[in-house]
């Protein structure tokens, strides 16, 4: 298992339209084999700041979903919100 | 409930002690009220990249471990693997 920590900083008044569009969104990835849990948080420092924490069985898992037709889908959803290229990277469990 | 995400770069060549000595810290932040749960994480892209990820009652109360005799016992463990200064923010559960 893999957990995908994924960074977005948001445009400023784009708060509430982002937790919605990537709460829609969370559809697109739990329909790709391999997914397993997703959780979105928003800053408390930096309400314009979210965190993603999804757990995929592998990186390859993820990579299936980056390759896949919902990819586009999920990203057009988000992506008009974000202010700053998103950054994410895999981690695992000590 | 607050998510604390702390980032932290260790030296290149500290990984495993890094793992280890956050490991033996764990009970250091478990013995704050208010501590909830700890899941320490390693970098799959970079391994000298570790996640923090502790749920919290409340900001207070992770800033009451802040406060405590505890917090430098936990930076004497860890601190010394540091390759650059760890950043903590905190975030909410959409």
């Amino acid at each position: 298992m893999v957990l995908e920590v994924a960074l977005f900083d948001i445009t400023p008044g784009a708060e509430a339209s982002f937790a919605a569009d990537s709460t829609t969104g969370r559809d697109l990835l739990a329909a790709t084999p391999g997914f397993r849990t997703w959780r979105m948080t928003q800053g408390v420092e930096s309400p314009t700041r979210f965190v993603l924490l999804v757990e995929w069985d592998s990186v390859e898992a993820h990579q299936a979903f980056r390759d896949s037709d919902r990819f586009p889908q999920w990203r057009a959803l988000i992506g008009p919100h974000f202010a700053t290229p998103p950054h994410a990277e895999h981690f695992t469990d000590l």
